[in-house]
C-alpha cells in the first residue's frame, strides 16, 4: 500500500472525474516517472448511491470530509469542490493533518492561499494550485519558477472564457449582450446566475493569484477594481471595430512607484494586437518583465480535461518531491500586503459614446469641459444622427488621462444641456509588441 | 565561502555578461529565495586583458577550462559559450568532476543532450536548458514538468527570430528576400553568414530538443526534414496574404501511428491563426495536448537579456534542489529513439506558383496529371500575364495530399510543354483553434 502516493479527492463532479480518468489513463507514465503509483484511496461525495462514469469500490467512496481528509493511506487531498467554505477548512485540515494539497479552487487561493501556504510552510508541506488559473495552461509554474528572475512591470490577461465569449459573439454581430449571454447558458458556458463571470468576479479572483506571485505581494481581492461587461452596447463593439479595436473584459496589473494598479474592467485593445485577436472562450496571459520583454501564454481557461491536466502535473511535481524528500522546496516569499493604487490615480486613455443635441455649439461645449479637466481629445467622430429627435450619436476619444478627472468630465459632459446621455465610457488599453 | 552557490561561468560575450548582470541586480532577491548567494567563482574567457562592461576581479577571469570548470568552490557551470566542441566536452567534464550543468547550448542539447542527461543522472546531478529554445520564454519547464500530464499530439512553433524578421519584411512589401535579409544583417537579427538560421538549422535543433520532451524519445537533429527559406519570392507573400495567409518557417512535430513527423520549412498559416501573427523577432509555440487542447506561448526568441532570464530561472531551481538536498529531483525518461515518419509520407496541402504557356489547354494537361497522382485541386487562379512572352501566372492549392505524390506531381508538371517553370512550392498547415 505504502507504494502508492494516496489520494483523497475532495468532490467528484466533471473536474473531479476527470482526474480520475486522467489518473487511470496515465498510470503506466505515471509509474514509470515517479516510481510510485498514485491512487485515489477516498473521493468524497454527496450522493454515495448517484451512477458515475468513474465507478469507484466502495471503499472510496465517502460521504465523511474527515475520513477522505484525514484517512492514514492518504498523502495528498485533491480539492475540486469549488465555492469559499467548506473547502478552505477542508484544506485547513489536510495541512494540520500533514496532508500536501492540491486545489483547482480560485477563491480560496486568492482569499487564503498566503495564509495556506504558511501553514503549509510550517508543516513542511506543499499548496499546489496550478488549476485555479487558466485551466490547463501553464500559468502558476512560470510565474512561481521560470519568470522568477524578472522584475514583473506589468500584466494583461483575458481570465474567463465565458465573458471572452460572450464579448466575441457581440463583436461578431450575434446579437446584443443578452442575446449572447443566454447562447453562452444554452452552450453550458455561462452559468444560470452568470454573476460571477460577467460582473469580473472571477478574473478579480484569479489575477489576484498572478499578481499575488509577480509582485510576491499578497493581494485581497477586494483590492481589484471591477467592473462588469453588462452594459456593453452593440453599437461600442462596431464603433471599436471601425477603429481598429477589440473590446476585452482585461485584468491588468501594473507596478506604479505609487502602489500597484490593480483592475478588472471592459477595454479597448488594438485588433492588430494578439490580446485582442484571442477569441471565444480562449484565456490570455501577457506578462512585461524586464529581462523577457513581453511573453503572451494562450490556452483554454477552463473545462474539466484542461483542469485535470493541472491538477495531476501538480501531483507529478509533488510525486518528485515525494521521491526526493524535498518537501516545501519552494520557499514562500510572499510576506508584504500589496499596495494598491487608488483606481482613481489610475491613468489610461478612454472611448466615450455620447448622444447629444443635434445643433452647433455642441462640441464647443463638451470640449471646454475637457479642457478644464485637463484631458486632450484625441478625436471626435459624429456616428449617428436621429433627425426626428434632434439628436446626434458622438464617439469621442481622448488620449491619456487621470481616472478622477476623466470621471469629472463625464459627469459635467453628462449634465450639459446639450448632452442627452452619456451612453458609454470605455478605457483604452495599448499593448505594444 | 560555502554560503554561497559557487558558479563557473564559460562564456563571457553578450549573454555572459548578461547573467553576470543579472545576477548582481537580483542578489538580494535570490538569497532571501534560496537561503544562499549565487557567486560566480571562475568566468573562462579568451582574453583576460580586454575591456569588460562587467567588472571582475582577476581571481575570477581565466583562460584555463579547467580552473573555470573543476575548481574546488563552483558547484554548478553555466555555458554561454554557443557551437557543439569544445562546449559539449566542458559539460562532461564539469559533470565528471561532480558539478550541475546550465547551457544555453541548442546544438549540444540537440546533439548530445540525451547523453549528457543520463551522465548526470548517474551523478546524482542535474543538467538544466531552458535557455536552449525560445529565449526568455518558458518551455523547457512547461514541457518538462506544467504539461506532463498531456499526450502531446503536435506542434507547431516558429523557433528563429532572425528568419521571422526577413519573413516579416518580405510579407510587408519591404523588398525580396536578399534586401530583408541584408536589413536583418544591418541591425544585428541576423550573422554575417546567416546559414544556420535561413536553412532552417537553428529551428531543427529547437525541434529535437522540444520533439524530445513533448514524445520522450531522443530526436536527432538530422531526423528533422529541413527546407530553408531562401527561394521564397515576393510574390509568394502577395498571392498568400490575396489567399489569407501568411507565409512563416515552421517547426512541425505530429505523432502519427507510423512515426513523428519532424520538418522544418516554410508554409502557409492562416493570417487568421495566432501563429500567423506572430511578427518580427518574436518566437510561437503552439501545442495540442489531449487534455489542454491547443495552447500557445509567445516571447521574443533571443537576446542576452531574456536569455539570462532563462539561466537564471534554472540557478533558481538549483538552488531550491541543492537547499532541499534533492539533486535531480526531476528525472530523465527519455530511453527510446525517435522513429522519424519519413518525409514522403506526410500529408499536407499545397501552394503550387506556375508560370505557363497562355494557350487553351493548359489547365487541362495540368489537371490531368494532378488527377493522375491522386491530388486534388482546390482552386486553381490566373494571377498574372507577361502578353509579350506569351506567359501566364497561376497558383494553384491542393486539398490535402501525400508529399511523395505531390513531388511526383510537381516533377511531372514542370515537364509539361505548356509550363514554363514551377517557381514556388510550399505547403500549406491548417491551425484551427
Amino acid at each position: 500500500m505504502a507504494y502508492a502516493i494516496g489520494i483523497g479527492l475532495l468532490g467528484l463532479g466533471t473536474v473531479g472525474s476527470a482526474v480520475a480518468r486522467t489518473l487511470r489513463l496515465r498510470a503506466a507514465y505515471l509509474e514509470r516517472r515517479l516510481g510510485r503509483t498514485l491512487a485515489i484511496r477516498r473521493a468524497l461525495v454527496r450522493d454515495l448511491t448517484r451512477l458515475r462514469d468513474v465507478p469507484f469500490g466502495l471503499e472510496v467512496l465517502t460521504t465523511d470530509p474527515a475520513d477522505a481528509i484525514e484517512a492514514r493511506d492518504v498523502d495528498v487531498v485533491v480539492e475540486v469542490m469549488g465555492g469559499v467554505e467548506p473547502a478552505h477548512q477542508y484544506l485547513r485540515r489536510a495541512l494540520d493533518a500533514g496532508k500536501h494539497v492540491v486545489t483547482a479552487n480560485k477563491e480560496v487561493i486568492a482569499t487564503h492561499g498566503v495564509a495556506l501556504m504558511r501553514h503549509a510552510a510550517e508543516r513542511n508541506l506543499d499548496v499546489y494550485f496550478e488549476a485555479s488559473v487558466g485551466g490547463g495552461l501553464p500559468l502558476i509554474g512560470p510565474f512561481r519558477q521560470d519568470l522568477a528572475a524578472n522584475d514583473v512591470r506589468e500584466m494583461h490577461a483575458i481570465l474567463n472564457g465565458t465573458t471572452n465569449y460572450i464579448l466575441t459573439q457581440m463583436a461578431a454581430g450575434q446579437g446584443d449582450y443578452a442575446t449572447a449571454l443566454a447562447e453562452a447558458q444554452r452552450l453550458g458556458y455561462a452559468e444560470p446566475d452568470p454573476t460571477n463571470d460577467v460582473e469580473g468576479h472571477d478574473s478579480a479572483y484569479k489575477l489576484a493569484i498572478l499578481g499575488m506571485l509577480a509582485f510576491e505581494s499578497e493581494i485581497r481581492p477586494d483590492q481589484v477594481y471591477r467592473e462588469g461587461i453588462t452594459k456593453l452596447a452593440s453599437a461600442d463593439f462596431k464603433y471599436a471595430a471601425e477603429l481598429g479595436y477589440a473590446i476585452k473584459l482585461l485584468a491588468i496589473a501594473k507596478q506604479r512607484p505609487e502602489g500597484i494598479e490593480l483592475r478588472v474592467h471592459p477595454a479597448l485593445v488594438g485588433r492588430d494586437s494578439v490580446v485582442g485577436q484571442v477569441d471565444g472562450v480562449y484565456n490570455v496571459v501577457r506578462i512585461n518583465g524586464d529581462l523577457v520583454g513581453n511573453a503572451l501564454f494562450i490556452g483554454r481557461g477552463a473545462g474539466p480535461e484542461p483542469t485535470s491536466s493541472a491538477i495531476v502535473a501538480d501531483l507529478i511535481d509533488l510525486g518528485h518531491n515525494l521521491r526526493a524528500g524535498a518537501h516545501a522546496r519552494v520557499p514562500v516569499l510572499i510576506e508584504t500586503q500589496a499596495t494598491a493604487l487608488p483606481m482613481s490615480a489610475v491613468r489610461s486613455r478612454f472611448y466615450l459614446r455620447l448622444w447629444v443635441t443635434d445643433r452647433p455649439g455642441v462640441l464647443a461645449k463638451i470640449t471646454a469641459v475637457c479642457g478644464e479637466e485637463q484631458i486632450s481629445i484625441a478625436s471626435i467622430i459624429q456616428k449617428e444622427a436621429d433627425v426626428r429627435a434632434g439628436q446626434a450619436e458622438i464617439v469621442l476619444l481622448t488620449h491619456s488621462a487621470v481616472e478622477a478627472a476623466m470621471q469629472t468630465a463625464v459627469r459635467r459632459i453628462g449634465a450639459l444641456d446639450v448632452v442627452a446621455r452619456v451612453a458609454s465610457f470605455i478605457r483604452i488599453e495599448d499593448l505594444p509588441e
